[in-house]
């Protein structure tokens, strides 16, 4: 699998890149970010790596642009790589026909219903394709992986972690869709992808998978604004999770509702030190 | 002068907001940026002011979205405002058709020339109706102001200062256009502005300011990444403003170049807090 390096930019003493690849499993190019902290460039010592999962909307950009990550990775020795939020470059009728369904809408599914399940496989691509690119191209530490994302993103990062366990040994979540079989965002993205019947979509479900998770212990933090407007809308339902959180042994929830805060990306700047230190402490641990 | 509140988030536990307002001096409505820190809306402590110009092609929007400057602005507890960088809303001919004359590059100059004069005062907007406006609606400490920039910003923030004696106690520039009489940026908005007779040049060129500058001591603090397309493309020459400082004992510069940043807002987001700690302790003296 082949790499093109779009840009590579001096940051925080590290470099932040933009690659584009063909994708195998999305049938399609695909553009993501990497940081590299000044470990990885230098001596090439090798580094826990931590995938960001964006957003409705985002593309690799908003969170290398607008989140100031950088500096925290760069001072943790941790390479960061955040993908696209869905397939680009196909063509499938209706699908600029929405914000929240389609391009920029991935869901981090594997898609079955058509014609979304020729491209629309974003959990295959973030879970196994672009971690063995990732893993092939950076000096990356074995074994030593976290996760996070935002909104729709910190849905896909919940769910990659539940239905992959130990495949992830810190996984995190800014105002994630924690329960969408039960918000209308998860209801229509799942509707198109998944189909008309609501069993299948509890795997793809954070609520669902952490009821019925029985798995090696898994930690998950999950972080909260106050005054979020899709928190408001019953968009994202964390109190869904944590009470099916509650009575699993084999989940550790750490929640922290941070009064004020809504859904955008000064939200998200302001905390995002605190959740790489936490991945940081977890990864190098 | 009322002020229309466009928008209010919470960041680094202080409040990014946007304001629209009409100006005046340029004859149109305008937005800017106000980052308050924590103490200046708790208890209304009064807070030093910081001004941030930016460079050719933006808006308010860019600094607050990209640089990451609130963290340090909240932990040092500093007011920091970010105007345009050119009126907007006007309809004067050719205004939109080149990046850097015109719409976004308003140069920080008082045009001289028509049909600009009519419109394009920045440098009085800056100097003087903005902050009357700031001080009349914010909890601002009397007689403690700073000025910083990027690019056409830095040059600005450096002529406001040097045109200004004693009103700023402190000043500082990322990449700014050190010398625009002598690079094809400045030359081309100096004649749009200003005309083509060069003697009327010199009162808005930092270089020509500083070789003659003979008031209250002034530091300037000049910050340049080295792999910098506009500084070996003979836009900045930070050189020409260092060497006219060097014999002047009424200018004190520290210019500190950053091996391997280019011109973008990953370099400004890399060393804005730097930038912000200089600008605090000279305000709080």
């Amino acid at each position: 699998m082949k790499l093109e390096l779009v840009s590579t930019t001096k940051c925080f003493e590290g470099e932040q890149r933009v690659y584009k690849h063909h994708s195998n499993v999305l049938e399609c190019d695909m553009t993501f970010g990497v940081f590299l902290p000044p470990a990885a460039i230098e001596d090439k010592t090798e580094c826990p790596v931590l995938y960001f999962l964006s957003g409705l909307t985002c593309t690799h950009e908003n969170f290398v642009q607008k989140s100031g990550f950088q500096r925290t990775a760069a001072k943790e020795g941790l390479i960061v790589v955040n993908p696209d939020t869905s397939p680009r470059g196909v063509e499938l009728p209706g699908q600029d026909d929405a914000y929240d369904f389609g391009s920029g809408a991935g869901f981090y599914v594997d898609a079955t219903e058509a014609p979304w399940s020729k491209h629309y496989k974003m959990y295959s691509y973030v879970t196994q394709e672009l971690p063995e690119l990732v893993n092939a191209n950076f000096s990356v530490l074995p074994g030593k992986k976290g996760i996070f994302g935002h909104s729709m993103g910190g849905h896909g990062a919940l769910i990659c972690a539940l239905k992959n366990p130990g495949l992830y040994q810190s996984v995190s979540a800014f105002a994630p869709i924690a329960n969408p079989s039960e918000c209308p965002w998860g209801q229509k993205a799942f509707t198109g992808y998944l189909g008309a019947n609501r069993d299948d979509w509890a795997q793809w479900d954070a609520t669902s998978l952490v009821s019925k998770y029985a798995s090696t212990p898994q930690e998950l933090f999950i972080d909260q604004g106050s005054a979020d407007n899709f928190l408001a809308g019953q968009q994202l339902l964390p109190e869904k999770l944590l009470a099916a959180a509650a009575p699993n042994d084999h989940i550790q929830t750490i929640f922290k509702q941070r009064e004020g805060y809504d859904h955008s990306y000064f939200y998200i700047a302001t905390f995002v030190a605190e959740h790489i230190e936490y991945h940081a402490k977890l990864l190098k641990a």
